[in-house]
C-alpha cells in the first residue's frame, strides 16, 4: 500500500499567502489577536476552508472551528488545530503552521476521496499569543473551562478596548458550545526552541508538557555606602543573589538533562552605583518533565538558598507564584504519531513541550498530542522565525499519517 | 598648661537649633542646596557668626566665608567648614557639624581672648549633597578651580529652575575671588559608615580619600525561552554575571581589608520571568587607598570577568566610566590633628574618607585634612542620622587643638 503523503508546494504556498496578511517590514507578522489582520487572516482561511467542502461556525469566544462532515454527525470529531494570531512583531509559522498543515491533511483527503463516519474539524483558537489581551491561551481556555467567559469578554487592551469589543468588531462570534466532545486533538507546532534543529531531526514526537514551578524571590541585607562600609561589615544582598543564582545553575546540573532553571528577573531596590544592594527581588522558572522532580527542584532550591542566605547573614523570603503540573499526552495519540513517523521512515525523536500550547489545555478535555518540526535556531516570537518547506511537508504528512488512523479507525 | 576646650553643650544647642531650620517630620532635615531652607539655614549662621564678630562674604557661586581678622590680614587664613545643605531627607549633622564645630573654635579662641597673626575663616560650602542640582560638591569645585563657574550656574533642577536663578533668588552671592590662597583647611564630619562606632572610637584622624574605579560592564549571552532551551545550548547572561559577581568579590579578599567592592547597579535587557536572560548590564565600584591597587584592582577584574565569559560563550565589553585617584591629606596637617587627639588622650585610629568631601577638592588647592566623628550605625543620608553629644564635644575639642596649633604656629 502507498502511504498518503501532502502536496508540500500547496501547503507552503498557503503559508505564504497566509504571511501576506499583516506582513511587517522585517519579512514578519503582525496579526494581533481579535484585530483587523487576523480578522483578515482568519477570513482567508475560511475562504479556504469553505473550498475544501467545509462548513465554519464560532463559540461565543471567537473561536473558529471548520467542519469536514462524517458519515455518522452523531460521534465526536477528530480536531485538528491551532492560532492564527502572531505577537506584534511575530513570525510566520507560530500557530499558523498548524491551522494550515491542518487545512493540508482536509485537501489532501479530499483528493483521496476519503471519506469518515467521524466528523474531522480544524479549530484556530482565539488570542493564543496573549500580546494584545490576557491571558494568553484565553480561547482553547474558555472552550475547556479552565477560565469563565465572562473573564475572557472583560479583558481589555492597551487602549481599554474589551475583548467583547473587539469580538463585536469583527463579527467571529457564534454559538457553538463549549466543552462539546472532541474524539481526539491535534496540533502540529514548530518547535520554538534548538533541540530538533541541534539533533538533525525533521520531527518531534510530542509525549506532553512540562511542569512548571515559578518562584519569587526577595533577599534582604543592609543597604550601605559603598566608599565608607568595610567588606567585613556589608550585608551585601547582591553578592548573596549571585551565589544563590550559581546555587540554582547546580540544580540544572542535578537534574539534568530534563531540569530547567531560568533566573529571568532581577531588581536591586533603590539601586545606585555607589550603594551596597540592601535588598534584591528576583524570580525562578523551574521546568521539568515529572510533577514528583518539579518539587525535588523547588525544594532543593529552597534549602540551597537558606544555607546561602543563612551563612551571609542575609533575609530570605520565598513564594510559589504558580505551579503547573505536567501534562502527560494521551498514550494513544502519542503512539498514532509515532507509528506515522515510523511509516514515513523519518528520524524522530520524542520531546516534551517546553512552551505553553492550546494542546496542553485541550489535553485535559480530550486525547491530545502534538506533533513538532524544528525551527531555525530554536527561535520564535520574532519576525526572523523561519522554518524550511522540507520540514514543512514532513511534519504535515506526520500530521496526516496519525490523524488518518485516529479519524479512519 | 591646661587644655583649651570647647563648650559641648553650647556646641549641641547650635546643632539643634540649626536642626529646626527645613526639619522634616521624621526628625531629619530638608535643605536642598539654595533653597529657602538653605538660606535660612544660612542666615541663622550669618547670625552667629556676626555675634561671635566675625564678617560675612559670598563668592559667585554662593560659598559663604565668615572671616575673623587676624593681626596680618596680608596673611591667608586657616579655613574650617564643611556645608549646611542637606539631601532631601537628610541627616541633622551630615556637613552642619563640620560648620557648627568650626563656629564653636571661633567661640572658644573668643572666650579665650586668643587673637592671631593670621585671619581664621569658616567655610560654607555651596551645593555639598548634589541632590537639587548636579554635580555634587559644585561649590568647592568651582572655588578649586576643577569646574568652571558657568557650567554650575548653568546646571537646573528637576523644575528647571538654574543655580543662576536660585543664586539670585536668596541673595548669596559676592565677590570673594576664587582660588584665593589658604593656609590650610580643616572640616571636620561625621563618618557616615560604620567603622569608629564597631571600633568603639570618639576620634577618627583622616588620612585621605580613597581612588574610586568605577566600571561598566555589558555581558551579553543569547536570550531566549526558558521552557524550550535545554541546559547546555544556553548562552544565560544572567548566570555569567553571577560568576562574575563572586569573582569581584574575591578580588575584595584578596585586597583585604583596603580594598572595597560594590556591585551596585544590574540590569537585565528586555527581561521576563520566562526567558533567558540574553544581555545584562551593570556596575563595578572599585576603591582602594592607593593608585597602585585600585589600578592591580581593576585589572584583576577585567583578568577574572574574562576568563568567565570565555569560559561560558559569552561577550564581555568593559568600560572604564570613572577613575578618582586617591587623596592623600597633607601631612602636616594630619600631624596637627594627631598630636591634638593625643594631648587630649582620646582613643583614635587613622582612617580613610570613603565618601566624597569639599576636602577632597580642597587638598588639591591647600594643606588640608578632616576629622572624623562616629556616626550611629553608620547611617547618613537618612532622617534618622545620628551622633551623641559626647562624641560631637570631643570631635570639637580635636578640631580646636589642631587649628589653634596651625593658627598660632
Amino acid at each position: 500500500m502507498t502511504l498518503m503523503t501532502c502536496n508540500g508546494e500547496r501547503l507552503w504556498n498557503s503559508l505564504m499567502d497566509m504571511a501576506k496578511v499583516g506582513a511587517t517590514a522585517n519579512g514578519g507578522n503582525c496579526r494581533l489577536a481579535l484585530s483587523a489582520e487576523d480578522k483578515a487572516g482568519r477570513e482567508r482561511f475560511m475562504h479556504w476552508c469553505r473550498d475544501a467542502g467545509m462548513s465554519v461556525a464560532f463559540d461565543a469566544i471567537g473561536n473558529l472551528f471548520a467542519h469536514r462532515p462524517g458519515a455518522d454527525p452523531s460521534l465526536p470529531p477528530v480536531v485538528m488545530g491551532s492560532h492564527l494570531d502572531t505577537q506584534p512583531k511575530g513570525g510566520r509559522f507560530d500557530g499558523i503552521y498548524g491551522v494550515l498543515s491542518a487545512l493540508e491533511v482536509v485537501r489532501c483527503l479530499n483528493e483521496h476521496g476519503i471519506e469518515s463516519q467521524r466528523p474531522l474539524e480544524i479549530a484556530v483558537w482565539t488570542n493564543e499569543e496573549g500580546a494584545r489581551f490576557t491571558p494568553a491561551m484565553f480561547g482553547s481556555a474558555v472552550f475547556t473551562g479552565s477560565l469563565a467567559l465572562a473573564t475572557a469578554l472583560a479583558a481589555r487592551d492597551a487602549d481599554g478596548i474589551s475583548v467583547a469589543q473587539a469580538l463585536e468588531a469583527i463579527g467571529h462570534v457564534g454559538e457553538q458550545p463549549f466543552q462539546r466532545p472532541f474524539d481526539a486533538y491535534f496540533e502540529a507546532h514548530i518547535e520554538q526552541g534548538p533541540v530538533l534543529e541541534a539533533a538533525g531531526l525533521p520531527v518531534g514526537v510530542v509525549t506532553g508538557g512540562q511542569a512548571i514551578c515559578w518562584l519569587d524571590v526577595q533577599v534582604t541585607g543592609q543597604s550601605a555606602h559603598a566608599g565608607t562600609t568595610p567588606m567585613p561589615l556589608r550585608k551585601d544582598a547582591l553578592f548573596g543573589v549571585a551565589e544563590m543564582a550559581l546555587e540554582l545553575e547546580a540544580v540544572a546540573g542535578e537534574f539534568a538533562p530534563k531540569g530547567l532553571v531560568t533566573l529571568g528577573q532581577l531588581a536591586i531596590a533603590k539601586s545606585s552605583r555607589n550603594t551596597i544592594a540592601g535588598q534584591v527581588d528576583f524570580t525562578v522558572d523551574l521546568r521539568h518533565h515529572q510533577d514528583a522532580d518539579i518539587a525535588r527542584m523547588e525544594h532543593q532550591v529552597r534549602e540551597r538558598f537558606a544555607a546561602v542566605a543563612a551563612r551571609r547573614g542575609l533575609q530570605l523570603a520565598i513564594e510559589r507564584h504558580w505551579l503547573s503540573p505536567a501534562t502527560p499526552f494521551d498514550a494513544s495519540c502519542v503512539a498514532a504519531v509515532r507509528e506515522a513517523v515510523e511509516a514515513l521512515g523519518y528520524p524522530y525523536q520524542p520531546i516534551v513541550s517546553g512552551a505553553g500550547h492550546d494542546a496542553i489545555l485541550l489535553a485535559r478535555h480530550c486525547p491530545t498530542t502534538m506533533v513538532f518540526i524544528p525551527c531555525e535556531g530554536g527561535l520564535s516570537h520574532n519576525e526572523a522565525e523561519n522554518i524550511t518547506p522540507e520540514d514543512a511537508r514532513m511534519g504535515c504528512n506526520v500530521l496526516l499519517g496519525a490523524v488518518a488512523k485516529r479519524l479512519l479507525r
